[in-house]
């Protein structure tokens, strides 16, 4: 099966994506969609026609019946570990599989839908500040998030082994960064950061060393 | 294993997984969490001790080695899914299986974010309108999900069984209306609603039918 992934270097549902991707060492060809440059390469109609809500990533999927595509980060990192089940980002256990899947949706569904591109434009055009109202919104999330992870973290967020919410996390706190977040009232988050920083998977997904990276001065 | 559903009657989320509870014929008790009054139940420190997201639905488990906690619909849904295999709310196919998730997610993540509760309240501190708000995120959102569903729906939105992604619809639907979104450009989503309906699970779940639902005058 070949792997095509439609992303964008700094969108942290792609970088989560490419996190999986390089965790289970699948091999893909990587499909650069410039979410900025021309008003958004993502609007174009031959992009939308594969992903209506016009968003990344996008996978599609080689196989003997014909491409496959599909769209939604998390769902994506659940067909490839349907597909690929080891090496595993989902702990066997059930109340362990579904710590690991809230944790992740607190981020998925809890904090990123509010600070994306195509929302802080919005707010913009209401006229308010879009990085005090990401601020906001990261914040809030992250302050729940360490709560609960101080709770039951081991190494990282879920146990000792990598799973789906730290693919959800790393992302995040680069996101929370660049919008001047605080994260220093954190320290568990920052805590399995650093422990998945070590990781080559971790390593080869972060967004400056993906392809269609801009040079660092012009980040 | 005993089950207790900390929700609202009118909450989408607390109502999908209303929805999977029934369609698995699991019994369970209802907390009902008001989100409004007093300004908000879900604030309250007992609750936030449960969920730092101050958000429904919860649900408990009592298992033998105590009560196990997990927030985040589609994680309640997937964990029931785990634990309770029969009758399904995924295909069986992975590429079936990403799709239903895929088009829960368009909603979960997607849509149903972008105009919650807590959102709204934001938005309205900004001085703008959360009903205008509201309606443009839901829109766009219905608006890509009737085009990847006229694709490829049959009487459900994935095949022709429910899945994961019709008990996101519904109650989205729903909210839609509240918002007056002009549903009619979505034939495929009424088709599929309308299938829904008539189905005992659906029908058990709906808001209007909860414990803690108003009287039709007081909605």
């Amino acid at each position: 099966m070949k792997l095509r992934l439609y992303g964008y270097w700094r969108s942290s549902c792609s970088w989560r994506v490419r996190i999986a991707l390089a965790y289970k060492g699948l091999a893909y060809e990587h499909v650069a969609v410039h979410l900025l440059q021309a008003g958004g390469e993502q609007h174009r109609a031959e992009y939308t026609a594969k992903n209506p809500l016009a968003q990344v990533p996008l996978l599609e999927v080689e196989t003997t019946d014909g491409a496959r595509r599909v769209a939604q980060s998390l769902a994506i990192i659940e067909l490839l570990e349907d597909l690929h089940p080891e090496p595993a980002l989902l702990p066997r256990e059930p109340f362990a599989r579904a710590r690991a899947r809230q944790l992740a949706e607190m981020i998925n569904a809890g904090i990123q839908p509010l600070q994306n591109l195509g929302v802080m434009k919005h707010v913009k055009s209401l006229g308010a500040d879009p990085h005090v109202w990401a601020r906001h919104f990261i914040a809030r999330g992250l302050v729940a998030l360490e709560a609960e992870a101080a709770a039951t973290a081991g190494r990282y967020l879920v146990g000792d082994a990598p799973t789906v919410a730290d693919l959800c996390l790393v992302p995040q706190l680069y996101n929370a960064r660049r919008n001047d977040v605080d994260v220093a009232p954190f320290p568990t988050l920052l805590r399995v950061e650093a422990a998945c920083a070590t990781l080559p998977a971790f390593e080869a997904a972060h967004a400056d060393r993906q392809p269609d990276a801009p040079p660092p001065e012009e980040r």
